[in-house]
């Protein structure tokens, strides 16, 4: 009987609890499930940030630290984590950020906003340009950015994905590298970032990137808050040389009501709801990688400490 | 040589010549393009509404008459016009039907509005549900319906496809008849409406269809103006039962100062933008028809009189 310890917050305790009851079953797993334990008892810990369990010394038998979260760098640096640790890749998430980063795209090209709010009534029948004529950027080729990438693609836009090392993208343009960036932030009319955060993309679009971009150009975070310069963000759409930005991801959240983000004309603030991870999903996800540890078959989205995601 | 007389409105004519000539050079047509002739000399009519051409009886020598226009009600009770009459079926308009009514629909299931206009500031972190758990109904199973079915399937909605005669739609749920279409209605959270304007459409959205919505839907009418009892709409809008309308198109355009939509809070207007006939693929399917004609192929896209489209 292996025992699992839910180490996810209390929060999430009653939402999680049948889903992963039910999941392990599923797999054939015959495993006690608890919020509480002796640490030397524990097989495995379903882990996200927030609640008690900080030193993870004590958890020798621990065979792997199993996140609920995709971005795993509230945990990466623990010194005390010698155990495997396996990112959540959900596909309800997956899916909702596809939702997110598609429906947000086509608000901006489409320039919904000026209909959304017309106090003047005015009947502008400029029609937008197609997506075709419409350059789509995104930074990251990880599990979310090619599955944006590839939905953007279906609806017509051209799509430059960009990543660190070179990856190979059906439909999408790849760019990597530091040569890659300048090129694909220099087409790209709406940039989509969904990089990890890790020290190199900390302010990855800072001011000079920023100016590389076409002018007017609109910029959607749904990915970490780290990733963007706020106060560089904030001249750019002062200055014009951005158009919009679209952010659901912050430094502090909530985003502080005295943050100017809230206020400025040019950014949209949506609450962190790009992707969240569904429990019906993520706790088949635990479920399958106790099976392969148990099994001793490869774990699934194992973080490799050095990248740090 | 054929004689092809251009009689979609002075305002178009520097905008298609270009391409109307590449395009019939492309086909291998020798043509003469014209907006004015004798009418017992033009072979080829390319109309749209609007124009001084309303008594097509002289036009004796007339083989075809070529709309730019998907939407054919305001030619096709003409009695003078006993020619075949073609409908235009542009890709470019079918692609801006498909990012218009992508983005609008992902917009209400989103909720973008709500964070595009958040005066208090609120951080409401209620993510919403996936699209799989979001039905979305289209009334009307043309070119346009089942592009607009299918990419939305695509994105992961679950898809109900209604048209009069039974249709199959691979990736929809396809209903019929007057049954099915109490059916669609009453599944539908979003209900797209891309029917022709006939006298059977004419107000097909009244209160008592309405009324067969899930309380708190959403329409989208990218179709026709006539399709929807306006007086009904904003009844069902003030009493709740539909959460929101976005309008495309309307008995009037542009929409009357003191139209009532204007102001209401419920009603966003788009200004007939959703999907117009883009030149240059507007004139290959032009020069695609006389060539067929030409060949004695048969026409693409012939009106059904007795249909009305």
């Amino acid at each position: 009987m292996l025992t699992v310890l839910f180490a996810a917050g209390a929060a999430r305790w009653p939402t999680y609890e049948p889903h992963l009851r039910a999941a392990m079953a599923e797999a054939g797993l015959a495993a006690r499930l608890v919020t509480d334990c002796a640490p030397e008892q524990a097989d495995y810990i379903v882990f996200a940030p927030g609640g008690d369990l900080v030193d993870f010394t004590p958890y020798t038998r621990c065979k792997a630290v199993l996140s609920l979260w995709a971005g795993v760098e509230k945990i990466v640096g623990n010194q005390t984590l010698t155990q495997p640790l396996c990112r959540m890749v959900d596909p309800a998430l997956t899916a909702g950020m596809v939702e997110w980063v598609a429906g947000h795209v086509l608000r901006h090209h489409l320039g919904m906003d000026r209909h959304i709010v017309n106090p003047g009534h005015r009947w502008d029948a400029l029609p937008p340009p197609l997506a075709a004529e419409r350059p789509v950027t995104i930074l990251g080729m990880g599990e979310l950015g090619r599955a944006c990438g590839q939905a953007l693609a279906a609806l017509g836009f051209p799509v430059t994905g960009w990543s660190r090392s070179p990856r190979q993208v059906p439909g999408l343009r790849c760019l990597s590298g530091d040569d890659g960036l300048a090129q694909a932030l220099a087409c790209g009319q709406i940039v989509v970032t969904l990089l990890p955060a890790t020290p190199e993309t900390a302010n990855l679009l800072d001011a000079a990137r920023l100016a590389l971009l076409p002018r007017g150009a609109v910029v959607l975070n749904p990915g970490r808050g780290t990733v963007i310069d706020d106060a560089a963000l904030l001249a750019a759409l002062d200055s014009g040389q951005l158009g919009h930005a679209t952010l659901d991801v912050f430094r502090v959240e909530p985003l502080p009501q005295d943050h100017p983000f809230w206020a400025h004309p040019g950014v949209t603030v949506t609450p962190h709801i790009a992707a969240e991870t569904r429990a019906p999903s993520a706790s088949r996800v635990v479920a399958e990688n106790i099976r392969r540890s148990e099994a001793g078959e490869p774990l699934l989205y194992l973080v490799d400490r050095a990248r740090g995601y």
